[in-house]
């Protein structure tokens, strides 16, 4: 029986995910998923990416269990932020990616990028509608996250490897954790980030734009 | 409903979690939980403690959704290990605990260290029947975490701040941090480790050996 109850309650979210999606493609507008462990450097790589691509109309949702710090963060950096909290949930979900939008001009919006809560496991079951996940994954954590986290890893469509920066002060194997995002899912692009120095934010936003032109393919 | 089903479930896990807890007294067993974000430092923390205590017939019980990396290092390190692979969930309840503890010689342990799914939210809504629950945060994760998450901040009995070898790397406010955590949970233990020169990890130990004398307390 909870099974059965996971099954619905994913089928309900998987049908507002695809609703979303239509929502998006109807509007032009990119949206994507940024996933990743607590303190890999999600909000600090939408801080630079927002930066970066000013000419564009961005609007940051952003996901938190508490406190409206991230949307404080990509408010300075000079986007409209929407703070979600959950109250204790530990991941979005469609439905309140439903209701965020319901409350943006999606019609003035080109891209939409989500920081979802800071967790490895949990955001990975739960499809938003976007057209690419992209994994934020840090130095510090480690190179083996990908086989200790496997289905975030293989339900994306791109990894950023955050901070390297540390690649100098920790033990890190950048070919094993490359290898392993490989193995996992082959088609995921690949980018490398240190967001003090901004090294890896151009090729990053370099790609984004690409999609710019094509949002609907996924 | 959700919600109903929800504390059903809880309340069935807060059942076995007792049943848990007076299994460890009735065996003089001291248990604990290691909580944190994935590449916290958790296993490299056991690791080092085990190490250290080998005076002591410690037993590990390693949470993961997937692999049995973590237990291969602790029985390297010296103590057995007992792997859960949780196929997906992103926490341990008490279920898998009391399944795990059946298959362990209670009688012949002293101290039982059980190292949670790396995941910042869930594990902490679901206790396992131990006398402390540990969070392990990590310095280049940020000094904003407590606040960030602060159910698992409030709900422990002790943070251990690791990875102080990268303070002079990264930007972090101790004061900060520990505030936070003050905020939360003015009774937590604090402990600050490395675990690449083994800084803190004495302290830590001793504080360990005086939870011996007194497993009942809590």
């Amino acid at each position: 029986m909870r099974v059965e109850l996971m099954q619905n309650l994913l089928g309900d979210n998987d049908t507002v995910a695809a609703e979303n999606h239509q929502l998006f493609n109807a509007n032009r507008v990119l949206a994507l998923d940024f996933m990743g462990s607590p303190g890999s450097g999600k909000t600090s790589i939408l801080e630079r990416v927002v930066r970066a691509l000013n000419d564009l109309r961005i609007q940051v949702i952003e996901g938190d269990v508490a406190t409206a710090n991230d949307a404080r963060r990509i408010e300075e950096a000079g986007a409209e932020a929407f703070q979600i909290n959950t109250g204790g949930a530990c991941h979005l979900n469609a439905m309140m990616i439903r209701q965020a939008i319901s409350q943006l001009d999606l019609t003035a919006t080109d891209v939409l990028l989500i920081e979802n809560v800071g967790n490895l496991v949990c955001p990975a079951a739960f499809h938003l509608g976007v057209h690419h996940r992209l994994i934020v994954s840090s130095v510090p954590e480690g190179d083996d996250k990908p086989e200790k986290y496997p289905v975030a890893f293989r339900g994306c469509q791109g990894v950023i490897l955050n901070k390297t920066d540390l690649l100098d002060n920790v033990d890190f194997d950048t070919e094993r954790f490359w290898s392993l995002c490989r193995q996992l899912q082959p088609e995921a692009v690949q980018f490398e980030t240190s967001c003090p120095s901004g090294v890896g934010i151009a090729r990053l936003c370099e790609w984004l734009r690409k999609q710019l032109s094509a949002p609907t393919t996924s």
